[in-house]
């Protein structure tokens, strides 16, 4: 990964130099990385980007040309010998990658002098919104094709290179099984697939030209465009003479790709002349503008697809093209000790939750399933022996308690004292704990459409802490 | 930019090997790339990406590394030897970057072997797409302004670096008088700006001393947040008292940011309470979740501001996220000589134009307003000394007849024979462009909502060659 430490906000630095010149610069603060709202009205979101973190983290450091720059617009001499000198030193506390979180829990925790935890605010972000974004849209639609394989396509639309990229990685951590993307193939190690274009059944005399020279290359491997010129009186009858060529060579041909018209349509008569023909095991892979409200209705439909190729709107998160991620300030050293801190709104969504926190997440007896999540303040503990009761932040009168149930705390360190201390994981490891963490979701917080709300309160040592804060703000 | 020879598609790689095996790779062919729609049904749109494409081109070589993931992944030696040897030797001919576009009209042309067409086409298409979505984006959300500075604030919601830093770029050459990415302040010498956040005022023990260390560090750009705790009650009054220390001091303070609430009311109260305490010149930058819906519904509530911060909406485009450019075959030599090709579809919009083609931009008199464009085949010529008439490609009894015109030929070479020819732009010229361009649109083209939509026909011998093929392939 390239150098990125120039990549922040210009704020980010003029707040800095005013730190310096205010004396305050070294003071420790934590900050709290997180979301307010699912996307999709998702019931949840699946974290990612912690690899992305590590290598801009690890990378963090200012060439000479990045401070030529900034004295050119104007930055100072004992701000840039700061910058020089720069080197992350703090804690970074996060969430497993994968790890599935809910709307005010921290995914990231940042404990750090001011000058290092407000640099590194707008890369965290960058990375954290995108890759999270992308591997829950890749659930949702993952969801919605029922186990069906989903290649994802989306390469030629993402929001540049890096979209492309990171986007196919979210996609498979979040349960795709290929990228068309063959750079992102090479640096992780993803399956990749893909056939053939129009372009290719145009630049031959015939579409059955074009297939044939097609089967003689990929015997094996033999999908076929069809929809050219006319996916029904063309394109599948020319793909069965094809195939039954390819079958009187001993090769097992692979099936049919349809891109455009009426999917649920075509791939039903495609389904009934590739059956007629004795072809009732070949693939139908379909691709046009697919999303998981299409690709529901599609089933519901019953088209007879086999294998579904998302591009532009996953790729895009095309109905939802931000995860609203934020990074507040909780806590700031103050002669020494960590006071906590809030953020005031008159939307109460937008209050933050003060102080030094973890988040906990309650399972049942199994330690499968997951229950509802506590957000604590971090020197909190639970006796496991003893029921614990839980109430709603808002409407406090709604308890509920476990008696049987076992705790898992999701913050995990990824830095300390700016030295990594997180063992890295493979995309494939990732994408195997994505599989985990929604297998022990119940399927109601999984369904597509108004899925149960999952259950994220405070202790009642952070609950008091927050309501006094916002008295003593009132005053 | 990094080596991208690899963000491609695999089918690319598919059909290269393909037509290497079918003997077929060295055919020259012609590539469109255009796009079918507006986006958020704007009646143009800003076509951008050219300096990046001329980075991939120029960077095109596949490492020892690369192939080596090929054969990884099952490529041939043959192949391998044809991908080691890899350079662009072909022509690419383009708008210049900057340039208004519309629906169906080439807006780059590649004229190349078919195994280098085929290969590039998916960093074209994401370039390309990308850069000129976020810079047509801009334009809107700056006409939507009405000549108030607009700053791109996008860099923590984009989709990846890429995004935020090409993002940056094409805001800025759309109209964004600034960014807030350092980082592409620095690579394209882009104004960055920005103040402080609410963090800034959380960490000190009052607002009040917040904003006089803002002061003190910044006392000639004093931009002050005041929406931390709350707006009228403290956030404007505390901000008037630092005004007026600076005041004292000799300084003249710049204004106030609101990033929550009620922007229309709170700019009204602000200007009223800046105004009262002697500083009507003061700026009030607005920030939340804008967009050109937004900033036209403030402006015709008389909101107070007098410069937008715009991040989100803008960065990822999120109302439309993706401009579905695509890459269609138009000609391929058979025989030593060029053919045109189409690609059919029941969707008479998906219906390709085919063959060599050039636009040409018919103009007033005075060469200040564009009229109309006419699509042509390349050997084509207009004699200006005689009337112009134009008709539409469906409804061809609607015509037009130009007496007095000029015109302008779009398409200009940007490789020929895989030699770079295109004279490289800063993007302070390609910014100048833009305006000039937008410039040379009547305001009925430029409004938001339900704009006229400009004329694009073809010639005449384009139109016959087309609606021939399309009857040759009905039988």
């Amino acid at each position: 990964m390239r150098n990125l430490s120039m990549m922040t906000d210009y704020y980010q630095l003029s707040m800095m130099k005013g730190y310096l010149e205010s004396g305050v610069h070294e003071d420790e603060v934590v900050f709290d990385l997180f979301f307010r709202k699912n996307p999709f009205h998702n019931s949840f979101t699946i974290v990612a980007g912690m690899e992305s973190l590590i290598d801009y983290i690890n990378g963090l450091s200012f060439t000479e040309d990045d401070l030529k720059y900034l004295a050119s617009v104007g930055f100072d001499k004992v701000f840039l010998e700061h910058l020089r000198a720069f080197r992350f030193t703090g804690d970074i506390w996060g969430v497993a990658e994968g790890t599935i979180m809910f709307p005010h829990e921290p995914v990231i925790r940042v404990k750090a002098s001011i000058f290092q935890a407000q640099l590194i605010e707008t890369a965290l972000l960058n990375i954290i919104n995108f890759q999270s974004l992308i591997a829950t849209k890749a659930a949702r639609i993952c969801e919605a094709a029922q186990g069906d394989p989903v290649f994802e396509f989306g390469l030629r639309r993402a929001q540049g290179p890096d979209a492309g990229i990171y986007g196919a990685r979210a996609a498979y951590i979040g349960g795709c099984v290929s990228t068309s993307n063959v750079l992102a193939g090479k640096l992780y190690g993803i399956p990749v697939v893909g056939t053939h274009a129009h372009s290719w059944v145009q630049k031959f005399e015939t579409e059955l030209d074009a297939f044939r020279a097609y089967a003689s290359s990929y015997p094996e491997n033999c999908l076929l465009l069809v929809d050219t010129f006319n996916t029904i009186e063309s394109g599948i009858p020319n793909a069965i003479t094809v195939f039954r060529e390819l079958q009187e060579k001993g090769f097992k041909p692979k099936g049919i790709r349809i891109d455009s018209g009426d999917i649920a349509y075509l791939s039903k008569v495609a389904r009934r002349m590739l059956d007629d023909a004795g072809f009732p095991n070949t693939a139908i892979v379909a691709s046009s503008d697919l999303d998981e409200d299409t690709i529901d209705s599609l089933k519901v439909q019953g088209a007879m697809i086999t294998h579904w190729g998302v591009g532009t709107n996953l790729i895009t998160s095309s109905n939802w093209p931000a995860l609203g991620g934020v990074y507040k300030l909780a806590a700031a050293a103050e002669s020494g000790a960590l006071v906590p801190k809030i953020k005031i709104s008159d939307n109460p969504e937008k209050i933050t939750n003060p102080g030094l926190k973890k988040v906990t997440r309650i399972y049942d007896e199994s330690g499968l399933f997951a229950l509802a999540d506590l957000i604590m303040l971090a020197d909190e503990t639970i006796d496991t022996s003893e029921p614990l009761t839980i109430f709603h932040p808002i409407y406090t009168w709604k308890t509920k308690t476990f008696r049987r149930y076992s705790l898992r705390e999701l913050l995990e360190p990824l830095y300390l004292n700016g030295k990594l201390v997180y063992e890295r994981r493979t995309v494939q490891e990732v994408r195997a704990n994505v599989r985990r963490e929604l297998d022990g979701l119940w399927p109601e917080y999984k369904r597509l459409q108004r899925p149960q709300i999952y259950k994220v309160d405070l202790s009642k040592k952070l609950w008091d802490l927050k309501h006094q804060m916002m008295l003593a703000h009132k005053e």
